[in-house]
């Protein structure tokens, strides 16, 4: 029987790396996995005791498809004292995870046939849901040079008009950061072309202090919002609550309503529990416990970029935010996915080939993720030297 | 900015009962909900105390994208304990809902342009749904004389080839279910015609003896899976989880690998708290709480059917499993809008208009659910005979 052609999506090479891992661990090896974007520490004490506490008393049937009006208010509360942005929250959609909200953003956004522009390296969900909902993806390569964002240059330049572009800060797989300036030349440019900016802002909250000490300024789309731009998070990441499946979008006007009508068929409404107990991740306590989980990173992050030369990979991204190393180890004359099958063979450390990120160039790279302990981060850089030395 | 013209989504005339039901009940009126598909009994405490255990010790991290091991493997022997069919883990998906499972399963089988066919009255995501990812809908117009499911004849009748069937039995918002022996022709009639069956079965369990005391047997298309059949379930109806979103599909062999990647891309995995207190529901307790809700289900449904009478609706259909009386109410001289409008205005009574499951002949129609307990039923049926006295 026919399977559709938009189901044939690439497999993730890091599923298979992370499959072998298991099975080492299983077979008693102690196996260090730096290939999953996951924080290790969990949801933070209250929102599990919000939790405890919704399933002895609370009511955990369906809400509103947008999200439970608590958790709405919340979340508009936290533009403000996060960023001095006023967000109505009627424009706050509470979504299944960020990948809840990339498919209701892309299906109200996009129709079949639509362009939307990516930069490469990047998170590979992106072209893969807009495949299968049958928009054209365009690719816009970014190196070094542009600190593997996109520019307006980029897309001043494009043959071809775009309906959409994408944009990730701080960037999975690279970390890097697209200046507070340049996020507002580039949601101009998208507003004066009709273009609709996506703005993934997942790794909001995960940033180091620079040279001089001050941590950079990160900027949200939101910021943009009457430019027609839509903000998409999550709670996965900076407050560690991947598996409970909670996410957000910020949307201009125009996109709440089909969005509301998109969300009731689609989803019915984001996990009821996780939604109730994730108003609780604003408090203070749980505030706290993400900045902490941010401290355990920029540790991990330090002893990384002493490291470097040990490492020796060349060039790396610059790690500006979220928790990735992400270099060039073709060097070793390996490219990197018999590079990662053999270092985890050989030294049990788990890592994510780039061609994840990058069908073009990421065979000569490879992403490792700092979420883990610092201590499994500082025990997994000693073991790669001393793999290294032994090519 | 453009807005896709897929996210033109009609929307549900149900919402507005809701809003409207709310503002009332909100203002302190005592509004009785009969619109919602929505067991009032919640999770069963075995599943709330699981949680409570995995939240104080568990790891609720990302699980596999076809969901936890554990849980797959309990679905399997649900089919072995429940139906005496053989279902290898390996096919089954563990899905955010049956909603997510019926994106994954429509991505999977169906392209851009295809051709779907649903019985119309039917549950409105199907098409809804359908048509934002671009495939077409073929009506199947669904009357008393056929029980309200499609037939066979019906497939053979139609002047194009479709691609695809969706049935869904016991239905929403009929009731009404395919005879083993039907589901067994449509499979068969799909496998030779090279059409993706996709079965609803959501409503499986929630089933009441006939006029002779035995509980009709509900087929699942599993037994067809050698047909190329998808079947679709869920966590919220038998098990009263709604919020908690948590489904499953049992895939044939050539979907199991484009369902596997097109969820890490889509869902990243469903909600890990909900898997793994989900296998919980599975267990004697857990049983015997969903067994306990089909009996106030069944005790609501003899009250109803008693005062079928009374109430005047003609045609109703033959509520032979799920939770929904829907009947005809054009003798009233008005149309369901309004009828159900009038009806939460003057009685406080919310129940569904037709219109959102049958855009042709839905202005006669309204839904019923008695998923509530029954003694909310019992009160609601007073109101609407005492308020129908005074039309």
């Amino acid at each position: 029987m026919k399977v559709a052609r938009r189901a044939h999506v690439p497999p993730f090479a890091v599923m298979e790396i992370l499959a072998a891992a298991n099975a080492r661990r299983a077979a008693g090896e102690h196996v260090l996995n730096l290939c999953a974007g996951e924080p290790s520490t969990g949801a933070s004490d209250v929102v599990r005791q919000r939790a405890v506490d919704l399933l002895t008393a609370g009511d955990l049937g369906y809400t509103e498809s947008l999200g439970a009006p608590g958790l709405r208010a919340a979340i508009a509360a936290h533009y403000a004292h996060t960023y001095g942005v006023d967000v109505d929250p009627a424009r706050v959609a509470v979504t299944t995870g960020s990948s809840g909200g990339f498919v209701l953003a892309f299906l109200a956004a996009f129709d079949v046939g639509d362009r939307v522009a990516l930069a490469r390296p990047g998170y590979p969900a992106y072209a893969n849901i807009l495949t299968a909902l049958g928009v054209e993806v365009v690719d816009l390569p970014c190196g070094p040079e542009q600190r593997y964002q996109p520019t307006v240059a980029q897309l001043e330049a494009l043959d071809r008009p775009v309906d959409g572009l994408v944009v990730a800060s701080p960037a999975n797989p690279t970390g890097t950061m697209i200046e507070p300036d340049e996020l507002t030349a580039l949601a101009r440019w998208c507003g004066t072309h009709g273009v609709r900016l996506v703005s993934d802002e997942i790794y909001h909250g995960i940033t180091y202090p620079d040279a001089s000490g001050s941590t950079p300024a990160t900027a949200t789309a939101a910021a943009h919002l009457h430019d027609g731009a839509v903000v998409v998070n999550s709670f996965s990441k900076y407050w560690a609550m991947t598996g409970w499946r909670l996410g957000w979008l910020v949307l201009p006007d125009d996109l709440v309503g089909p969005v509301d009508a998109l969300a009731g068929n689609v989803a019915l409404c984001p996990p009821a529990l996780a939604q109730h107990a994730g108003v609780a991740a604003f408090s203070a306590e749980g505030m706290a416990a993400a900045r902490a989980n941010v401290e355990r990173y920029a540790a991990s992050r330090a002893l990384l970029l002493e490291r470097l030369p040990d490492l020796g990979w060349d060039p790396v991204a610059p790690a500006d935010g979220a928790f990735y190393l992400y270099g060039d180890v073709s060097a070793s004359g390996l490219d990197s996915v018999t590079w990662c099958a053999r270092l985890l063979d050989e030294a049990g450390v788990a890592l994510t080939p780039g061609t994840d990120f990058d069908p073009l160039h990421g065979r000569d790279w490879v992403r490792l993720s700092f979420a883990s302990a610092p201590e499994v981060v500082a025990e997994a850089v000693d073991r790669i030297v001393a793999w290294q030395r032994t090519l």
